[in-house]
């Protein structure tokens, strides 16, 4: 099971999606040249195959495993942070006054593709630091950020977000946690959180919990939420980090995937807290951070379904089996030349390179949002807040078909656990769950991002691809082949829109029953634009004498996502304006 | 977890989908009625829910086990078969002259979903030992069937199918099993084959092998397989059997799911078989066969389908979160109010009758097939081999979504092992692989079953499809809206029809590229057709004072998948005809 991470694709991405030349010229990214992203890309690409990628296996087949209160990885996992903190990996994408690599944001999504691709498992460390260090970043108190942020930035440190509570999953208005203030300014925190992914472990010296709980006086539902930093070591009196805060991990959980990432059951029993911005405030600082958190697994989704295409095209290549249904050969043939599994082969890597063009283009805006000049901050901004959800609803309920399409190109093989493509099958699963479900993200997306400022960015979103369309329309043959899908699918998104905003407020149940339709179809056009966009710059690249094998499988993967993804908007659009009243009254 | 068996469901389809009047006219069923069938069904899923349903769990957990050449099974499953044996359930389909209850294929079919629901992994042993006696039935000489399909029937005996070897999965011709004549009229067979399911067990008193191998002077390919008959235990002098035949289990597979259900590698080692049949007729006694073994597999995505169904809505019912966004009642509510849940129990409720649906009717043509007059035979049997491959490969495809539905319906604790979704997610993995995989079933549809007749079944199938559309329109609303979907599908599907007869023979690799997207497109027309004629049944039993609220909800399935379902036929038709160039010539 090698892995290769695909940093020539990604670079392209990064050249032609992410609106790179504006983003380098942000003022952080002022010495940043895209020579300086590949160099660091294929460096981490090498790390993660040589140190990361071994350990899938094992670390699936042993997992996490709690031994007195005490989570222990499975074997070569620390060994291998180990390396990942030396070699400084966790500060790619931070800030340069705080330790970090200052790179941009796209490129650190690029970056958690490969670490995620090499292994999920070990992947989700370092994902949930970041989700801490975004959080103390935008919300924690000078003093807060001075203490913390280096630390978690090297990785010395590690971070985890806790939110969910066994009566608590989607709905963060039944959290129960309490939070008691304590004469000297700090809060005991108590109650149980659960699914806390890395909530204890050995790899980091210090893992920053970041809590959701309520204080005494606290308004009811989810306006009464606080956040909270909860170290597992709090500081000694010489400043060293010593004493165990009365916080632990009672179980882990016995999970379908990503087994070697441990996900506690943890206790807190008046362990000390400090609070994090304002009382109350903690559900508008889970939403500031939920954006990166989101468009992080979003990513991860792309980095399962890069895995699981590898591993299905090289077994594809060597298996010998039946001779070819045009009769061009009389003994059998490696299967990658039976019509059906290049079928599937190309749709895996349509799927794949679709998110990663969605992902990448996201993170262009998202760096746009936070560093762009004022002129450019809004409009970046909410075309940022638009398209996350697409990239974690559309990319992961995608990566969960690509395992999928990975086991069945392997036959009998591929349901033989050895054989490690079954593993992407299993670690796949949680993507459309976790940091919200695809339902949670159509929410956002119908409530939050289209029907609260009446379909304005919605409607920008339309005219950008309307606007490609025309480009695509002057290029070759595949060009407006895609041209002619994408005016297609848009034409069901601007349908589907008006219908959800003359709808929503009158009956609502029968909007949001098409609110998942909605996102699938949102998150298709999002990504065969982007492959327009690739199309487009990959023509432009051949025209100037580029590599014409890799460009013209781009103009490939774009021409194919068109002709067998694209037309899946016509259903969706069908099931959102047509959702027949037996879906909304049927007994159940 | 519980399951029960839904056999009101069943018994409706059964009654109004099989074309249950002329079967229960034919001879062998002349003294079966309705009635007879619901008895033994109900019978039956108490069994398995009482009996079978509680070691799912346990079986996964613990799985099947290989020591010291013994496989044991996980604890329980050798009492339950037991029990199994001692009621007689394996003979249900099987004639009354060896034993049978002499009861209808189509029952035969109910009673396989039943057992499949309640462990799939158990449902695997009777359902292989179905195989053998089919086989033997129709190719076993007079000596053979008095021999053997008494003790299969009531199941002291069980049976395996052995095709497979490394080099030889989909692709038969690559088989090298040997067969070598001995002077006793016996053939000493020697090889390796693999995948074996129940190839080595403790469950019954003997194991009926039928295994494909080559005589010494055979031709290369396919037209050099015969079938032999090699028994685990061998008849000793004086006709008990006690003697070991060589031949053994020496591995186990460890897989994804099916956990219990013995996956071997079979060493043969100068084992002596019996010839079935003619020398090197094998390929076409497996062709004879693969009929209903293939049936059965469709037959347990249907069961996998419908105890995910279960699971996923008593989860719905009791999991309480989140207001609802009509803003009906001020508190958290059972999720089965949020809308996107209901249209994911609703898509698997559509989906899952609607595959039994198919398979019922397709269960009533196997009957006429085999049974009926001479002018109903060769017409049922051609519909029954156009919708067999239809089966297998649309409602397993299926059976994998409805299971992750299943698990998105439950969350965070979807991916848990202990909740027991994930296994089905599991489990179902195999069904679209197994007894030929999706593509090989298309290539069976488009080739075998299109092709060759050159379009002639296809036709009729679509003129079988127009008659219900035009008493759809006659009927309620939701029937008008169920007929005119079918039309669009059914139009997708003979424009579909028409380009494959056109391409197939000078662009061989177009046609097959579009094969798989035709198995689904016809996959889905038949299942909405079938919930079509469902939703007649239901309207006309209304009107006869039937009960409402079953019926209606009969009439609300059927509207839903046509709604929800019914319009992907649209991508799937623009797949096959609009195949794009790209796709054939893209580079890998």
């Amino acid at each position: 099971m090698t892995y290769q991470a695909p940093v020539r694709d990604i670079m392209f991405a990064i050249e032609h999606l992410s609106q790179w030349p504006q983003v380098e010229a942000l003022q952080p990214y002022s010495e940043i040249e895209l020579d300086d992203a590949r160099a660091a890309l294929e460096e981490f690409g090498r790390f993660c195959a040589e140190m990361i990628a071994p350990l899938s296996t094992i670390g699936d087949t042993e997992g996490a495993r709690l031994e007195n209160g005490r989570v222990v990885l499975p074997e070569g996992y620390k060994a291998a942070y180990d390396q990942f903190v030396e070699m400084g990996w966790q500060s790619l994408s931070h800030p340069t006054e705080h330790g970090g690599m200052g790179l941009p944001k796209v490129v650190g999504a690029a970056a958690t593709e490969i670490v995620n691709s090499a292994d999920m498992s070990f992947g989700l460390c370092p994902l949930l630091t970041n989700g801490a260090i975004d959080a103390l970043s935008i919300t924690g108190s000078e003093a807060q950020k001075a203490f913390y942020l280096d630390k978690l930035i090297t990785g010395r440190w590690s971070g985890t977000m806790n939110l969910t509570e066994p009566q608590a999953g989607s709905d963060l208005s039944r959290v129960r946690c309490k939070a008691v203030p304590q004469d000297d300014g700090t809060y005991a925190i108590s109650g149980t959180k659960i699914f806390i992914t890395f909530g204890e472990h050995d790899l980091s010296e210090n893992i920053v919990h970041l809590v959701l709980a309520r204080t005494p006086d606290a308004p009811e539902g989810v306006r009464g939420l606080s956040l909270f930093v909860v170290p597992k070591l709090l500081e000694g009196e010489g400043g060293e980090t010593a004493l165990r805060n009365t916080l632990g991990c009672v179980s882990l959980e016995h999970k379908l995937g990503v087994r070697a990432s441990p996900t506690a059951v943890m206790e807190y029993n008046n362990a000390t807290g400090y609070l994090v911005g304002e009382e109350n405030s903690g559900l508008r600082y889970m939403f500031i951070m939920m954006t990166s958190a989101r468009y992080a697994v979003g990513v991860q989704g792309v980095a399962i379904a890069e895995r699981a295409y590898q591993h299905a095209l090289s077994y594809a290549r060597d298996r010998v089996q039946s001779r070819p249904v045009d009769g061009s050969a009389q003994d059998a043939v490696p299967i990658i030349q039976h019509p059906d599994v290049r079928r599937m082969l190309l749709r895996m890597r349509a799927l794949t390179e679709g998110g990663r063009a969605l992902a990448i283009a996201t993170g262009g805006w998202l760096d746009l949002a936070e560093h762009g000049p004022e002129a450019v901050r809004a409009e970046a901004q909410s075309m940022a807040e638009f398209l996350v959800p697409l990239v974690k609803g559309f990319c992961t309920e995608r990566a969960v078909e690509v395992a999928s399409l990975g086991v069945q190109i392997h036959g009998g093989m591929g349901f033989i656990e050895e054989t490690g493509v079954a593993q992407f099958y299993r670690d796949a699963r949680i993507l459309p769950i976790y940091e919200g479900t695809t339902a949670i993200q159509a929410n956002d997306l119908l409530g939050r991002k289209v029907l609260r400022d009446g379909g304005r960015t919605a409607r920008r979103f339309a005219e950008m691809i309307a606007a490609t369309e025309g480009e695509l329309s002057n290029g070759g043959a595949a060009a407006q082949r895609i041209a002619q899908r994408l005016a297609e699918a848009r034409l069901a998104f601007t349908a589907s829109l008006d219908h959800l905003l003359a709808t929503a407020g009158q009956d609502p149940n029968r909007a949001y029953a098409g609110s998942v339709p909605f996102l699938m179809l949102t998150g298709n056009l999002a990504t065969g634009w982007q492959l327009g966009l690739s199309a487009l710059a990959a023509e432009a690249e051949l025209a100037k004498g580029g590599d014409a094998e890799f460009l013209q499988a781009k103009i490939a993967t774009a021409d194919i996502f068109a002709q067998q993804v694209l037309v899946e908007c016509a259903a969706e659009h069908s099931r959102i304006t047509d959702t027949g009243d037996s879906l909304l009254t049927a007994t159940l």
